[in-house]
């Protein structure tokens, strides 16, 4: 696993390519990576900056309940204990959290979960393009993290690497950061699909 | 605050930014940064040209009615009264006018204001996420800024920062440039994202 | 007015960035200069290559009736008759012809006409923001320059520096290619503006 | 036809340039090149790689039927039967597999055949613009390479070099990777404009 500060380089390059795709507008949306597990430690990156110009050191190392550690000039991400809870029940090494518009009109459509089956995308997300029924979970949106990590874990299943928060965006992960964001591409495409299928 | 050739700096970066988004067409928008606030003074950009192309010097100073400050060479946009207007009256660092498509298709919808309630995106355009009834003021068209102006007042409320004129574009305001830049980029997503729920 | 060589460079420039926008996909479009009056002589860009990689040699000069000027080594558009039709009628010093999507789409919906009023961006257009019907002449599509050529002289109205040809594509043109460009990205903005809302 | 280092520059600059349209979203879709006839070898991208960052060695050397040459370090797409197929029936120089939105979108609409004609664009796809019914054949998806190529084959019209599978994406073909590009993208275009014309 990374130190901090590889992990933070990675988090500043991966923060401007999503802000430059339009998917993490004004301060929104925040990138983690698994540094430790035993204790768990992330790299998790600054709460209100401007994410298309992070630095490495615009990151903070937190514990498990999304605490930053001691001795660190910059305030984690409001929602890094999501981001704590998501690495510790699905074992994910980086996960990003987006503000792409595709999950937020699909989850006001599907509120229940929004559900995807044979697509071939469906491999670029981790999953059979034949056969198998994906059901992207969606839970309403909350300030508390620990209400959204609740949430998150009762309808959590380990097949299925993205969570969709209502009114608000989505989360993916995987074993590193590059395998999160090619999750997240291919999530992103199918949601458009299957939006644009339900309206033609 | 900034002088006249920093402001020129910001204004001719963000105006290219904006163009490249494709909210600044043609000559189209203008951007301001208030100088000083007694007499009040701001830097706004010339009227007539190309946006993604402008230099620190493709500015102008202006007082409080909009008018140039006599010997500059260049002529101020004609929308520079309201600037001035919505610096005095919400006292913002600076104002965004961009002629972005989903206010425009919004206020076409909801000529009465354009109500917007439980959007994480909110937090992002200054105000809560939840339990807070925003309603982005429309006002109709006009090329006489006083009027423009009237009708903003009268609408005004300390907690909006940005007026929709219909079949026009957008007004955005904030501390300075990013602040006004981040709240721009945040609204334009909660429009769209509105306009797609009513549609779909 | 440029020569031939000064015409290539600008050609090549605008056709790279109206590439870029999508607006001249495959080998589509294309763009003239107006370099003489008496007789009529235009540069134009040459037929059959990606116009996002022209260089200042990929134009060829042409007569007021679209033949090529002897001993050039490439062959001009097909479309550069029209081209040569709208400088002359028009009195246009650039035209430019561009795929762009929206005025295909909108000509389909209105094939007698788009009619456009009481928009801001009609000013971007070179017409007025209020109190101004601003129609945008559309012709069937041909292959017979002479035929395009008489639909559009039919429909010719000095105020309006548009024609859409239906299921193919649209000319703006203006005193320079600057001026053209600014025309079409306003005049694009609109045709979305108004479909979108005769579809909402 | 290129040598396999040759065509490993142009695959790799090709892949990156889709990628960028969003055409090759994750790991999605792959590109080939021709390298001989008797016996048939391609050069084909390989699998499982970002398609945003493949060097001229992320190629593979395949055969008729799709496998690989001995003594390659890398994996050939999964697709390469399907490529091999296409070069082999439709007498192709190169052939592009993109995971593009349109295609599947009007797949759903029309999956016994994508009717396009009297368009301009159709041109730039290698057919004419008028009075010409052009069919793009959809297949049902599966992951049996021998199953596609014969259902590709049975509705194979030397005439259309496109093939599109349902629920999955796109191929398209021509003597080499800048005729297939602009298929590509004027079939796009094309698609895009006959669902939008449907849905309006």
């Amino acid at each position: 696993m990374p130190d901090l500060i590889t992990a933070g380089h990675a988090l500043a390059a991966e923060s401007a390519r999503y802000t430059a795709m339009g998917w993490m507008r004004g301060t929104s949306g925040n990138l983690s990576v698994t540094l430790g597990r035993d204790p768990l430690r992330l790299a998790v990156t600054a709460s209100g900056l401007d994410k298309g110009e992070l630095t490495a050191h615009d990151v903070v190392e937190i514990d498990g309940t999304g605490e930053a550690l001691p001795g660190q000039r910059l305030r984690p991400s409001a929602e890094a204990g999501l981001h704590a809870r998501i690495a510790a029940v699905a074992g994910a090494g980086a996960v990003v959290h987006l503000h792409m518009l595709a999950p937020v009109v699909a989850a006001e459509r599907w509120p229940g979960g929004i559900e995807l089956r044979d697509l071939e995308m469906l491999k670029g997300f981790g999953r059979r393009a034949h056969d198998d029924l994906v059901t992207v979970p969606v839970v309403p949106n909350s300030q508390d993290m620990t209400v959204l990590g609740d949430a998150f874990e009762a309808g959590f299943d380990p097949a299925t690497p993205a969570l969709v928060v209502a009114r608000h965006g989505v989360y993916v992960w995987g074993d590193d950061l590059l395998v999160a964001r090619h999750r997240a591409e291919c999530l992103e495409w199918l949601l458009r699909f299957t939006t644009a299928i339900a309206e033609g």
